[in-house]
């Protein structure tokens, strides 16, 4: 391993909206170009037994649309305020954000994908929606357990800028 | 088991924000009184090795703190902006919010708890506080690398409503 | 009528909001005391009969539910926004707020009704749940249809303040 | 009429923000181009006798100007906060809006026009506008009576998407 | 002076919101009691002649309003975001916001003037009033002249919580 | 001096967001094109003696951060906020926000820069950037003092529009 490359690595490995002089700052992104930019971010809400028992009797009946589809109507607003709850993130608009929910064993799994054409990617976005959609499932469920735990928020894949990424598994 | 007991656990394993007809609805909480709530919530951001070691080389030096505050300061405007994010949550003011951020091991932990004197709990201001924190966290690290995960948002500890709870372990 | 009944009306039929040198200002309430406060508001779309029938054909079905839960969603959350909109309104919490949606022939009729114990009622943030629910109604029938029209908000009852008001019929 | 049509003009019936599982969601604008877009709203406030001839007493005063210009700023701040109120809508910028509030017999007159360089059109933006301009009208004049009415918020014009609209009479 | 007494004065002259490990946090006033809090704050913008000139000719004609009535609007709205703004601010009701804005030579003096009944003060509340009706009366002529200056922004007096002020002069 | 001249000048001395009628509207930028735009902003807050001492002596040990870099992340936040608080400014996306706070004697001076790639400048967004740095700046010494003063806020340079724009001295 020779000095350029570790020179290389080290300046990988800096944390971008922090400057030389240890401040926080934004990225200037005024030279880059727009390109289409697409991320899906996916989360995890663990329910204990009972919760998730009453979710899907009620759910068989009428009212699981009421739980799955609030929780959505917040994950895709909250997309929208991206720019304004992370402090150094760029404001952006939205080509369209999806998100989807589906129940695997005890776990109610959220996925979202944020699309734009612009010159930064919605990586944000989708990990904001699917935030915030976890968190209104917690809100609707605490009444019958605190144990509800939102149990992973991570990305799935992003195409569009420098690097494409894809999580394996 | 009997009917009424059925009945009565059937009625406390309802979606609260769920009403009769199905429809989603805020609870209605002009009835309550004004009580001290305390909420603590606690969320783990995971960071991959390379992550871990440039933040904390840099924090040894001066940049350690850029990230956290950045990550403190993004959770304690978010928990002011909880009722705005999170659909059927009351408006509330705060008396308080402070965030804790520790490293433990490979993951960075924080603690975020909430206090008012109201009708209602929150516990919704301190895991929003704990999510917007993590997120931040994430977005000032996705630069390096995109294997960062959130790992766990979960409540701790609330006291001052009808029931206190306090997670075990 | 006499100069002091005329007075006594002149007083009366000024605009609250704007003061003697005829600037907008917000009335000051911090010496009136906090009581509760209920206003209900009411607002109608006129749907031409092609929506109304797809919106009732797909009810039927599965979609009845996100066309008007959205709307729902998006009239609590904008009751909560109100003093955010409305320049001269105070800014409150809210102890409940409810919306109810249902046709009535060619119209859908958004009932919105909100609660709160305070010093001042929530007859705006009634109407701004419903101005903003029936603008989501239109949001998701405008592909199908710009005739969509919003034919009617107001108040229906307000309780808790200087004068209760009930409109007849 | 022919089964083709008919299919088309299902296709056409369908609500645009409801996907095919029922649930809500936004429309993708990734794969189209910017175009310009005008959109023209309109809107009627129905003012009591008395308070009518107060604002137009006080009008021909100095007192006019600040209820109608109140109005009209929250009518153009409320057009920039539009993708933030409607669920589903985008987020979007704006090259323009402009509001005229005029008197017509009984009713206040409210008109918006908004434009925008874009994928998608302002018509809500202009909705909007319409309806918070109509709302501020109300509130400025609640004191006096309760009888105010929102009498009907309708698109006049659009111009620049798939299809051209523009009401007739 | 004595040690007990510089231990006095160096606790006094701490920065209330950042804590003893060194980060930002909030004030916690959940023990503190509810009185009536006034704060008034003054700032000043200064127009070149040739700006001031076109504001007095316009402002004896029709439109002096709108520039000063368009300021307050901003001034007061932006009070009430005031929680929004400033990290570590609580996030508080008001009842009431009064925006005066006077010619005084070259310059545009705005004072704001704030009250609340509650456990913290509206000092920020006036500032932030203030400082935004500057940037709007900066807005709305800089199309004249980048000279403009908002000159000070400064607190008048305030009263009701631990110690009253009242700036001299 | 002639006529024509004097027509020139006047035209130019308008007030660019007041219409012929002399009511406040946005300025209608939909047939410029977009090109590159920077704008600086410089603000300046004055501190007592005793708060100076604080805040370096706290700064040289840890505590100068959490001062500073606070109101670095909320004047960044701030100015995407921007269309949000000022009622005529468009709303725009921002490609590039940074701040600087140096200590120069008694002032703490604030700098602001703001990029973008659009039909109008940033202008707004670096003066309000400045200004709500300041404002945290008040904010988190007025436990120390209330004679704290924001003692300026200019702009300092613009580049991109029609006219270039750059301050003396």
């Amino acid at each position: 391993m020779f000095i350029l490359e570790n020179k290389a690595m080290i300046e990988k490995k800096e944390f971008s909206h922090i400057d030389a002089g240890g401040n926080p700052g934004m990225v200037d992104i005024s030279e880059k170009s727009a390109t289409l930019r697409i991320a899906t971010a996916r989360g995890k809400v663990r329910l204990p037994a009972e919760v998730m028992q009453a979710l899907q009797q009620q759910g068989f009946a009428t009212k699981k649309g009421p739980v799955f589809q609030t929780a959505m109507i917040a994950g895709i607003m909250a997309a929208k305020k991206t720019g304004d709850l992370i402090p150094l993130c760029h404001p952006l608009g939205l080509d369209d954000v999806k998100i989807e929910i589906e129940i695997e064993g005890q776990e109610v799994v959220i996925t979202a994908t944020a699309r734009i054409n612009a010159k930064t990617g919605v990586e944000m976005e989708a990990m904001t929606a699917v935030s915030v959609a976890a968190l209104t499932i917690y809100d609707m469920s605490k009444a019958m357990s605190q144990d509800v735990v939102i149990a992973e928020i991570l990305l799935v894949e992003k195409k569009g800028g420098k690097h494409d990424y894809r999580r394996e598994s």
